[in-house]
């Protein structure tokens, strides 16, 4: 999508892959909001670095990463004994997939680049397979969420209050992302509209990812504290809620996402507002028979009891600073603890409309179209 | 309540007088919770700037702040000619009255010692009546609460999970507090139960003030994100809520309150969980007809732009920091705005009861109890 880097406009991904450089160039997303750097990895192992220190996060943006990582690992090889090839390629897997261990997508992502690159006779061959497979990986990434997007604009109308909650936008994907794709569609239709972003804490997302997107793509928008969309919707100011999902049951229509997620589609329910999730088929799971059964990550309590951010000394003055450099305060009493679940799980009665890639579906229909949604019996 | 300074625990209220040194002690409420301190206002206009400043915040407290300033300042003249003295005291109370022009209790607080006053015939004895009626002002505001209470501590049982939001503590009245004041007399009666602190963003008072609260008096509590209170009372984590209210309507039962708390009674209704307002008489408006009548203050962006803390290198160490120098930092994005509506109106249907001096109440009671609940007609 669009980035402002000093005063030019420009189309940037994720993740991109330089072949000539043989690395993969990642927009440094630790120093988002405050600052917009584009980092180069010289081999897979500082690829798998950027992904354990969450220099890139999000389902498909991590998937990406390690498509190409391990494609830069296969073309780093020098030589043309296969067997020493296959060799070296194991360890680039293993180093790729240890790096984020329990995240599904880069794991899928190699596997996919594995299986191509099996197909070449020369290390040559198979190093060119590689580097094709992980591009195509990405791609299919990108157009999956264009496709998203060309079905959920159809949902937003000139005029209307949008909100999202937490960050499923391009930065979590390869471009466009997922909640954010209708949006960024909407907007390319000519329409004009206003989105709330919850600020989402404790990590808040929100107020850093989803708001600096939503800047530089131009698009009229406006944090809110999670305490105030209720308040927005009793009093008409809020005409629909599209948010992002880390795991939808394709048996039961419930989704996980970030916590914060029920309680939108709660208020949603109770205003009779459309309470719409957007995700890649990748991360519906046709196992699971319960919500229940999702594990509720449990995360540090440390984002609870504060905040990271810029110093500033004039709170009321629109920063314009310079520096990235955040630093943590402690906001809480400092004798108190915390309980910090990362997510929470929403039923499907709550849920007007789930949009994939591949149309707008009831969560209660998933499990009857299985077969055109990627369920693989 | 209880206050543990440097490892002795001793029981503080949030205004108190010192007749001997004509002077207003007060705990310095923007040190908390990282630093225990009580100032102490040398004449009238300290006081009336320590309100201004806030200092010294919340209804109750603000209005025995400005009952004891009115009879700091009235005691202050020296000499015998009562016109002078008239004059003089007119000066202090236009003084109070203006250091938070939109605050009602100062106001009520002050009137209630001029009245009182007046019976005086001689400067002397009308210094006597202000004080006198300055201290029953404030012991009133003490025993209300207590009464709230004696009522509310019914509704809280062995082993229970109560959730609080915002900050309706001591330290918002001379003692005891509306919201907390069950919670204190439930943990008087050996009850043991636990209590969710919602922060509160974005002023975080959850997290600051009644936590540290909590802490002092030694009740079991954790913080959590104003997000997670929807997961936590899906996974029958939540037993009641108990919150506070700015202002009650008398005719429909409507509180209006901190923004998030509409959000919390939708939560509660749907999960069939207690959701109870603990006010004192003073809150309840009898003149207001609809809670869309209610003036929602627009707060300044920068609160939900950032956040008020200590500094602290590691996050993950329970700072114990010596120092109180609280800074701001900007979270958000650097080019984005935010909309920060301070209050929100909850309708009657959400609330189980009314937690007041004079008992329990359904919100749809209100007004047929209007003479035990002190309506003016």
């Amino acid at each position: 999508m669009l980035v402002n880097v000093r005063g030019r406009t420009a189309h940037y991904r994720t993740v991109t892959f330089d072949a000539a450089e043989n690395s993969v160039l990642l927009i440094e997303q630790r120093l988002l909001p405050h600052e917009f750097k584009i980092v180069q990895t010289a081999d897979f192992r500082e690829t798998a670095r950027a992904i354990t220190d969450m220099v890139v996060r999000g389902a498909g943006a991590i998937g990406a990463t390690a498509a190409y990582g391990f494609a830069q690992g296969a073309r780093a090889f020098r030589g043309r004994d296969l067997q020493k090839f296959q060799a070296h390629v194991e360890t680039v897997y293993q180093t790729l997939k240890a790096a984020r261990p329990t995240a599904v997508d880069p794991v899928n992502a190699m596997d996919q680049v594995r299986a191509a690159l099996a197909s070449g006779e020369t290390v040559e061959e198979q190093q060119a397979l590689a580097l094709a497979a992980a591009e195509e990986f990405a791609l299919e990434d990108v157009e999956h969420c264009e496709e998203i997007g060309r079905h959920g604009a159809k949902l937003i109308r000139h005029g209307m209050n949008v909100l999202t909650h937490c960050n499923a936008g391009w930065l979590a994907f390869v471009d466009v992302g997922s909640a954010t794709a209708p949006i960024y569609a909407a907007q390319a239709q000519g329409k004009k509209f206003h989105v709330f972003c919850d600020e989402t804490r404790p990590r808040s997302q929100g107020a850093t990812l989803t708001a600096w997107e939503l800047a530089q793509q131009g698009i009229s928008h406006q944090i809110i504290a999670d305490n105030a969309a209720g308040h927005l919707m009793q009093r008409g100011k809020i005409d629909m809620v599209i948010v992002g999902s880390d795991r939808t049951l394709g048996r039961t229509g419930e989704v996980a996402n970030k916590i914060g997620t029920y309680t939108k589609a709660v208020l949603a329910h109770r205003h009779k507002i459309p309470f719409y999730v957007a995700i890649p088929l990748s991360t519906i799971d046709w196992n699971l028979k319960s919500g229940f059964d999702i594990p509720i990550e449990e995360r540090h309590e440390s984002e609870v009891l504060g905040a990271w951010g810029v110093a500033q000394k004039h709170p009321s003055k629109s920063s314009g600073t310079k520096s990235a450099q955040r630093s943590y305060v402690r906001v809480a009493n400092p004798t108190s603890s915390a309980l910090n679940p990362g997510f929470d799980v929403t039923p499907a009665e709550l849920i007007t409309g789930i949009i994939t890639p591949a149309g707008i579906f009831k969560p209660s229909e998933l499990w009857s179209k299985r077969d055109k949604l990627g369920f693989a019996r």
